[in-house]
């Protein structure tokens, strides 16, 4: 399962809207003879790759897979068809599909004689590669992690509105790399009017790097009003969509009919606002630089809460050391 | 040296203007037969303590002490004398003395025949409870932790002013726990003004609970400005300094003056700021609350920074959660 999950991992932000599912094949005595994972939209899922890769050696042997294999007939048929014309005599996998139309892989397969286990590190599919097709699965709407960089007292840039760099090189890789595996970077108007962000996956030093980024993710613009010309998120590096609203919901809706699953909203504050007093942030990823400033905006502005029992509630999901930058990754607290 | 680290640690608070010593005493068989802490200024140091519990076991046995032995008639006799005297064999300490007018006590041992070690846990004594008593003996000032309790934000209250509670009961109760280790609280008028803080040391529900803190540290106040008649802080819990100043440094004087070692700086913002921008912060110690404010004053105000080149560089020493909170301990990065 730890490979079906690293090859589900690493075509993250390349499956939207399909799931990106990893896949292993063990022949009749448990070694691994194929490997595989969801291609873009329109080709094979993981489950028809890994039986390819497999050949002949996957009859009488288990598919593992991150994701219960689905039913139906979408763009590409079945999956649970292939396993059982190849012979597959077991089947594991972690997370069951909670897409009604997807679902019932299981069944079928029982029906057909395989064996089939499920739950083996379901937690870390969960919070992990799937993390975010799951959530658009479930509640139709895109997963939104807002991401920031701030000073030990909340800053995102100082009076002088530099904020160049206020986290450290290790958290900006981390980012970068981040951005390569999302669907789409959404940012406010102002950010674009302060710091004429490019909003693309880059290296850390801010250089683009156009040889190792081979996919750019979708950049959105959020605001009322019109992008200065010759802004850079108005270069051919990617594809942009300038959203005319400042409604969260609207975004979010325009985003799930393009089959944007997993989106990274970089602020700004007024922006992040927005977003979190509409219920619409998934997960904070906070990038916290041990440093002062003691003036400057502050990351989150207004949210709609007035009094410190309206706070905005979450829970802390894992703290961690990025370079000198310490990491919080928090998630709603629905009590 | 554990035993001894444990000895020290439980008299903090009490020792101030000397360490807060611990010592332990090994027979000649390596029997732990006598342990000792300083006590209150005029009272034996933590060798003569120790000594005395030993009684004529310590002949021939071993001195484990947290602070190289005192060779100087202060309030109290030599310790050097006291470990020969008893006819002790050895001696290892954790951290040498760097008050000039002390040091001088490994020479003098060893001209007694007395095999001397040092540095054993040199680290935990110096980053644990000798740490503000090193820093005021090598620097002549007191030792300045400001701690904060923010939320991810960084807002120390909400939009009204109420902060009630930000950080979590577990938290609480650690700063209060703090409090009973600490020589002094420092917070500014605004603090008073807008919160009525006590500034004692309580149970984490904030109720005063008398009977489990028999030991209060000095409350003091900075501002020009007179306090309201009637404030908690001028109650007879604990003693009150006024300081009608606005000079971290002269607040830091007349705090050394009367031989606080240990400062706890509990805010608010404004005067946060004016320390930080002093250069009189010497650890940060953040608690921050997984929620989200978005409006309301930021933990630290103007210190002196208009630019992101010109923040203020600190380096985190440590990491922990405290219950649903995150706790970043921060000290100044010199380099
Ligand atoms: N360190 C970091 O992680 C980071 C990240 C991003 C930005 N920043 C900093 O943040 C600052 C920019 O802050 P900002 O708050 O102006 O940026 P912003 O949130 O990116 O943009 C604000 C604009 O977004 C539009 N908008 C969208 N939804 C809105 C709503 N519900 N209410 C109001 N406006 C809405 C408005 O544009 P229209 O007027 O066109 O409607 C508004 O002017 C810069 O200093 C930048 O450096 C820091
Ligand atoms: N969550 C927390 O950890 C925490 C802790 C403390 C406070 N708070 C919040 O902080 C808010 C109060 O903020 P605040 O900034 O007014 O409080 P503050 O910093 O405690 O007090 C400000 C006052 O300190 C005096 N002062 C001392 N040095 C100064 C300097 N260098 N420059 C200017 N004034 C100086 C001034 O009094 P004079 O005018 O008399 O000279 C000034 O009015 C409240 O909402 C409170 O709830 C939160």
């Amino acid at each position: 399962m730890r490979a079906a999950i690293a090859g589900s991992d690493a075509v993250r932000g390349t499956t939207s809207p399909n799931p990106p599912v990893g896949c292993v094949i063990l022949d009749a005595e448990g070694n691994q003879v194929g490997l595989g994972a969801t291609q873009p939209p329109g080709g094979s899922h993981a489950e028809v790759m890994a039986l390819v890769d497999a050949g002949t050696k996957a009859r009488g042997g288990t598919a593992v897979v991150t994701l219960e294999p689905c039913a139906h007939h979408g763009r590409t048929p079945p999956c649970t068809r292939a396993l059982i014309a190849a012979g597959v005599k077991k089947v594991v996998f972690a997370v069951a599909d909670p897409n009604p139309a997807a679902a019932g892989g299981r069944t079928v397969l029982t029906d057909a004689g395989v064996t089939v286990e499920s739950g083996l590190l379901a937690d870390e599919v969960e919070l992990g590669p799937l993390r975010a097709w799951l959530h658009y699965a479930r509640t139709g709407r895109p997963h939104v992690t807002w991401k920031y960089a701030a000073t030990l007292d909340g800053r995102v840039a100082a009076a002088d509105g530099t904020s160049r760099w206020i986290s450290s090189e290790e958290s900006r890789a981390q980012v970068h790399d981040l951005r390569r595996r999302i669907d789409a970077i959404v940012a406010g108007r102002g950010t674009i009017l302060a710091d004429d962000s490019a909003l693309t996956a880059r290296s850390a030093d801010g250089t683009a790097d156009g040889t190792s980024v081979d996919r750019q993710p979708l950049r959105v613009v959020v605001g009322t009003g019109d992008l200065p010309e010759g802004a850079r998120v108005l270069d051919d590096a990617a594809e942009t969509l300038h959203l005319r609203t400042r409604e969260p919901s609207e975004v979010l809706a325009a985003l799930g009919e393009r089959g944007v699953v997993d989106v990274l909203l970089e602020g700004g504050p007024t922006l992040a606002g927005a977003f979190v007093q509409a219920g619409a942030v998934d997960r904070v990823l906070a990038y916290v630089a041990p440093t002062l400033l003691g003036d400057g905006p502050v990351a989150l502005g207004a949210s709609g809460v007035s009094t410190i029992t309206g706070a905005h509630r979450f829970r802390v999901e894992g703290v961690t050391m990025c370079g000198p930058d310490v990491r919080i990754s928090a998630v709603p607290d629905r009590n």
